[in-house]
């Protein structure tokens, strides 16, 4: 389509060269701190190698997948996962290849619950007997599974669920049944139309000494749920796609009905608990084991979010830099300046370059936590440090996931325009990330967890005793707060941490009063139960942070110009916190009121020392083009002309001429009046199925 | 498709029964608060007549526009939009009736930009002449008009466009040229497909006295840009639709490109501009004027956030009514609670049932303001206010538009997982009106114009001088700022609207101090400029809604118990805010530190107040299902069996059957691995035009 916009150009300066002007002056070794960010599981590596296997197949071109329709989406995520299976085959990748694989292609797939929660919980909950039966079909892929675990009526409060499997002592087998209609398992990934088999997460029913039927609580049972020639549901069982949501366009989360639907004995998972075959109860060890996944899953989703927000950060960056937009208002004959170099857009983009890697290093510091709970389980049944584990994570989820969701939002709007459309790269990263702070435990629901262990441990503190990390802090607190031991967090980094962490202890010692000595009821307290989680949270992300950069394991191998733009980054990170929660700094004693009057001169002038190095900072998370898609976030910097590409040549609205006249009903030019009511109110009302994907040749 | 699902019903309690409960035990008269709310313009009974017509007809059906790929969902739009033109004549309906209708469609129509902003400028920049030639084909409807400003490289920025239309002494007539990429009209709304007019602003280049052009700066001119015949761009133009967007789907925001575009003297529209024939500019008269239209798309940007923000609000509180989730911590036996009865859900939502009042309130009183400066315009030529018109409409747009794209992501995420799907009813919400802080100019942007205007208005009250209604604040904050004048908020109402006052006076003058005295870079001082005009943009809402509930002109036609619920909004809105933002009011001593301790506590007091009358405030926003469009928020509660009927029976993609197994390229069952292989590449690459719109058919 050669018309005379070929021969134009944006005007100066081109955004390549902005780019490059912007790298040379920063003297960040980019490639030295990427591999530092990346230096576990030879993640650059990773994704250098299967970045050339899929970017240019034809299945994984992302320059379509915003015009189609919902149906198509998922058609197509479904044809990427099977290639991507395919090619993990042929190439040889590990787990941790695929897992790079699924990143870079940027979008949920159907097999997603497959890989993750379904082999999570045959792996961990299984017998060895059932392993046996499960984890070759599992990992070979014979059959697809899903997680069945949410209902129609209950998400967060798996204890409510409604599904039940109750015990058959004649036919020594299970029946799964559903209720009530709430009882529907619902949201549910790759249940819709994908998978063959499920996890399903039901009430646990044995008959008491009179016969009647007890609960024993949710377990998880696993069985074949369609037919593996048809992929239709079995008898007893009604399945479907649960339809449109925000993002996930390709992932068929689904609902699942059952009407007295039989398993045999063994589908219960019985590592950990079980039936004896005359219908008895078999009690888990340690209640805390069987959430285990869970845990495992809140902290990939911590590791996951900072690359979420590393990627609403990069393309931001890389744009406002290039995008100029007004005059100096002091020298409004001037050249329009940068974007990026006014405050008020600074303001919004810097603290959260910061907060990604403020992320980064806590959520390196939780796999360690992580593995190193599970090592002192498995090998010394050390289960002392659980608590704490679960806890953390809860809390750090609920943090996190929220710096995320409102951190990639508040990217966008700094995009001005650009940021809305299709180009700018930020509609999937928005809608298919939005979610975080609600999936796998709402932020608000777990952040009571967490609230509910630092009081515990407060009241040990206050007891004297001291067994876990967090008690030390909070009996040196109470041994202190007293006396003035106000902060300098203006000259000494270190003030900084201490003051988070008696923020902390003394809105869990608030949380005291009120809960333990006014018998406060729990429900009254909420809020501040919450804010204690978030504040906690921020402090275990300032002190990792600290101690990354300044701390004694900090021998980190980065040049020292490197290392000081990342302490003013650790500073930054500290002060945009502290600026958006005053109250409680002041309140806690931590901060004084004539301190409050220079933090927003402090977060000006760490901007300003920062925004030589931010497009240097960004371009450390390493994320290819392929992934960010995105014209305003390119690595070269060519926005303009990309954006134009995109419009001008990739648009399929583009291809056909419509007839604006109110007068006829005809829409497309030349289809006629009566042919296009027809075909329009098939587009509106919906008419299912193969006809309704071919509906438009209806017209011809 | 009948299956045993047929027979299920939700647990107890049912929704139906626990609205009808709610409503019941508040005792605030709805019926005549919402006449309260829409006393203007018969909106009612507008909405109730429009409603009957529209909501029955097939293209207006709701049921399957969030399952159709971009490209179909402008062909619906588009006949949606022919279809209410043609009903508009057919029933009589008046412009306001109009506006109801594409209100209650809840879509931006593709005739949007014809009604509002083209027509606008014929009418307000319009000369007599150009009125009588332009008018009637507008009104009409023979002509649809577009409005083409923003440009690729441009937004904001407007006196930075490239487009220019260059004087042609020779020929009397302008050349309309596009002299880099960067001056592609971008992002124009109507333009993409279906306009075949345009008012374009461009540069207005005269030639100087050495015959070399100079620049007046932007000017709109009207011009036709597609064939009437055929629909296809005129020679000298390239036209198309930009693409996929968030949101705005059915909308064609479009790009346009000019090469030497002629266009005749008569193009330039001038009752307050122009060119003579002999090539000299007409001066306006007060530029200020061609302003106008952007402020009354302000103004009505507050108003149309108020009813974004109720219909989030309504959505949310009546699901949250309904939905059960945990026991009492303190009852772990007893029933499951409503999810509206936990504060830490409260604290996110009833704040924002009372910013919906608080918006209300203002939007009125800003409309009173926008037709008085008006009047006072067109009658005698008093331009006196429109200064402070411009400088309140921008920041209230900022501040509004800001609290609704933030207020209805917290509603949605409040819902829990139900929120993100397609029966939330959140998805148009959302995506629709998040570009609200950024069109019509970006709010971190023209709070800078607020700003400035607030600073030259310090900078009099200091001289000692007063002509505006805000230099009365100013002064007496000045003379009385070293007393000791602390406000008792907890007790006296006023003193609220006093401390919100106050501290816009200190921000005022510390900006003073800063930038006349300190002499400091404007830019230097954008974030603090920024936090003034939200400071004030607050003040005015709080202040407007206690003029309201309190105030001498509250006759309010309301029963006393409607006011006392109404008086704690306000209260509840104020102290909400006050939280947010404590620091400013801590340094501006408007309140001690001492009372910031009792703010949390007061705002749980207030929510406990109000939360049985929550479902009947929302009610009172008289937001129809139609609208909702919402299985959670629906009137009658009914909400997990619309869920289900929506899932179950209206997705498309559950007519299908699929193949999991990666071993084949299958994806429908029998379609067979080759057929499938084309079909989905078609769909990955995009193959455009008809061929694409029908290529489900190849398969076949």
């Amino acid at each position: 389509m050669s018309d005379f916009s070929d021969e134009l150009r944006p005007a100066d300066p081109q955004g390549p060269d902005i780019l490059a002007q912007e790298r040379r002056r920063s003297n960040i070794n980019v490639s030295q701190l990427a591999q530092h960010l990346f230096q576990r599981d030879q993640f650059l590596e990773r994704q250098k190698k299967i970045l050339k296997v899929i970017q240019n197949r034809s299945y994984f071109s992302k320059k379509n997948q915003l015009n189609l329709a919902r149906p198509d989406r998922y058609h197509l995520s479904l044809a990427r996962s099977k290639e991507l299976r395919r090619l993990a085959l042929q190439y040889n990748w590990d787990a941790e290849d695929y897992r790079v694989a699924s990143y870079l292609v940027g979008e949920v797939s159907p097999y997603a619950l497959h890989t993750l929660m379904f082999s999570t919980s045959i792996r961990e909950q299984a017998s060895e007997e059932q392993m046996k039966e499960w984890m070759p079909r599992t990992e070979n892929w014979e059959i697809i599974g899903c997680y069945g675990q949410t209902e129609l009526g209950h998400g967060s409060n798996v204890r409510g669920i409604e599904t039940y499997a109750r015990w058959n002592p004649n036919t020594n087998d299970f029946t799964i049944h559903s209720p009530t209609l709430t009882a529907a398992k619902w949201w549910n990934g790759s249940l819709g139309r994908t998978a063959n088999h499920a996890i399903i997460v039901a009430q646990l029913l044995l008959p008491d000494d009179n016969g009647k039927p007890k609960s024993y609580g949710p377990h998880q049972f696993v069985a074949q749920i369609r037919d593996m020639k048809t992929n239709k549901p079995l008898d007893g069982v009604v399945i479907g796609d649960i339809g449109t949501k925000v993002g996930y366009a390709g992932m068929d989360n689904g609902y699942m009905l059952f009407k007295n639907f039989r398993v045999p004995h063994k589908a219960l998972l019985s590592k950990n608990t079980g039936v004896s075959l005359d219908g008895k109860y078999i009690k888990p060890e340690n209640q805390a084991i069987v959430y285990g996944s869970m845990t495992f899953v809140r902290a990939s989703i911590i590791m996951e979010s900072r690359l979420v927000l590393a990627r609403a950060c990069t393309i931001a960056v890389r744009y406002l830099s290039i995008r100029r937009q007004f005059a100096d208002r002091d020298d409004p004959a001037g050249p329009e300046r940068a974007v990026l170099d006014y405050p008020s857009v600074q303001i919004r983009i810097l603290p959260l370059v910061a907060a990604a890697y403020a992320l980064h290093y806590t959520g390196e510091a939780m796999f360690g936590l992580y593995w190193k709970t599970r090592a002192d389980i498995e090998q010394q049944g050390d289960m002392s440090r659980l608590a704490e584990l679960h806890a953390t994570s809860s809390g750090l989820k609920a943090a996190c996931t929220l710096i995320t969701a409102d951190g990639s939002e508040t990217c966008r709007r700094a995009l001005g325009g650009h940021g809305f459309g299709g180009g700018s790269g930020m509609i999937p990263l928005n809608t298919d990330h939005l979610d975080k702070p609600t999936v796998e435990g709402d932020s608000w629901m777990i952040s009571q967890q967490t609230a509910a262990y630092l009081l515990k441990r407060m009241i040990e503190a206050i007891a004297g005793r001291s067994s876990e990390p967090i008690d030390r802090q909070f009996i040196d607190y109470l041994e202190s707060r007293n006396s003035d031991g106000l902060y300098d967090i203006y000259n000494k980094d270190e003030d900084i941490v201490r003051a988070f962490k008696d923020r902390v202890s003394y809105l869990a010692y608030k949380a005291y009063e009120r809960r333990i000595i006014q018998q406060q009821s729990w429900t009254d307290l909420m809020v501040e139960l919450h804010r204690l989680t978030i504040a906690h949270s921020e402090s275990i992300l300032v002190e990792n942070f600290y101690n990354a950069v300044f701390g004694g394991r900090s021998n980190l191998p980065l040049a020292s110009s490197t290392l000081t733009v990342l302490r003013d980054l650790f500073r930054l990170f500290g002060f945009a916190t502290i600026d958006s929660r005053t109250t409680e700094f002041i309140l806690s004693g931590t901060i004084p009121v004539q301190q409050l009057q220079s933090v927003t001169p402090t977060i000006l002038e760490l901007m300003k020392k920062i925004r030589p190095h931010a497009v240097s900072l960004v371009d450390a998370w390493s994320i290819p083009d392929y992934l960010l898609d995105s014209a305003l976030g390119r690595e070269d910097g060519d926005v303009y002309n990309a954006l134009w590409r995109k419009a001008h040549l990739e648009n399929p609205l583009n291809m056909d001429t419509f007839n604006p006249d109110f007068r006829t009903e005809e829409i497309i030019m030349g289809e006629g009046g009566e042919n296009a009511r027809k075909r329009v109110e098939k587009l509106a009302l919906g008419v299912y199925g193969h006809e309704q994907r071919n509906g438009a040749q209806s017209k011809l």
